[in-house]
């Protein structure tokens, strides 16, 4: 395979900031319609950063739940098809689970693919900010999807870094 | 599909700190049995986390491996069993690979499999941490997924964020 | 299954470290030649930690792309044709993608399969900084994979923690 090292930046301009440390965060709510369906986070999560006194650091996007995951793709209404019948066929839903028999399971919810669903597509994203923005590229949303709707989801959002003067 | 934005918080209550900054860090062992094994560390993070000094902030728990995961899911014994299926069924363990061909691999592990389960499911997390804890969902927990064992792994933590008056 | 708690470390050493707060970032260009090809970011990983002038933290390996994944494992010739062979065959190129139909959708790639592939793998990863070096295992490299080249890739770097003197 015809991999190399990535070629060093000629010359890496690395920009440097420092000054008082802050912490904002703050809890959003999600009320989801469908069993499968995928929400944009990314509007919530530029107002949160902007609003938050922080103008370089990270910010951190986390589903408080096991059956719905947080990752980043493009928003894009034909992909978003794709995305969830990728979901829908990589693990289905029917067939034996321990975790759906109620001889092994005191869950009723029948919901073991949401489970392995959420296992690979991640329920947390960290994201730099810079001067008072979140730094995504021109075609990346963060986007939630709900595994096991419909649901009134909580994500939390935590923000750390160096406070506006 | 009907996938809408997610709804601003009505009121969206932004809780804000600053400080002190503090960065902590510890190396956890965890010494394993099986070939394939899930081991649950959210004990283990609540302690350092109440033991770093740290109030607000994030924690990292990071593998130091590249065949053992760590990843969020609800540590149910009936769904542990669904998980580790679903892990042996994703990446089968037999079927040629060239890691495990003498005649390109100086590696003698035959681990191939090991490895590409670990690319699936993650190598880190990054968790909010608030007042003193760990910011986890109701039914999350934090869970090393050893996919080589028995070995003994190494899992670094590190928090960082301001530190107790 | 016989998955136990992972036992507590029998002496936890702390080490715990405070100071002025600081946070550098830098922008990685990556070209590429390939459809789907491995690049080993390390190198350049570590020595933009080691100018950036931070001494302990975390870094994000951020890729600012939907079709272009970064993760963890190991950068050995053999394992990585059997990466490469499991992205390949895990989403199938061909097949049918709303994505890549003229009537649903505007984008003209082709690239369904690259942006489930990113969604599989993850498009980021938070590394912890100690002593002014990345803390990554023997085995581990930061690698990103091409996913739908060639082209010119943007890669985030930026770190955050305490300062050098």
């Amino acid at each position: 395979m015809a991999s190399v090292s990535a070629k060093a930046p000629d010359q890496p301009a690395i920009e440097i900031a420092s000054g008082p440390y802050l912490v904002a965060s703050t809890t959003m709510k999600v009320p989801t319609k469908d069993r499968v369906e995928l929400y944009n986070l990314t509007p919530q999560i530029q107002e949160f950063v902007r609003s938050s006194g922080v103008r370089d650091g990270q910010v951190i996007v986390a589903s408080m739940h096991t059956t719905s995951a947080i990752f980043i793709n493009e928003w894009q209404d034909a992909l978003l098809f794709d995305i969830r019948n990728h979901i829908e066929s990589t693990v289905n839903q029917e067939g034996y689970y321990r975790h759906n028999d109620p001889e092994w399971s005191d869950c009723d919810r029948n919901n073991a693919d949401s489970h392995l669903r959420t296992l690979m597509l991640g329920t947390q994203v960290t994201l730099p900010v810079a001067d008072g923005e979140v730094v995504l590229g021109e075609f990346q949303g963060v986007i939630m999807g709900e595994l096991d709707g419909p649901r009134e989801r909580i994500v939390r959002l935590q923000i750390m870094g160096i406070g506006n003067e």
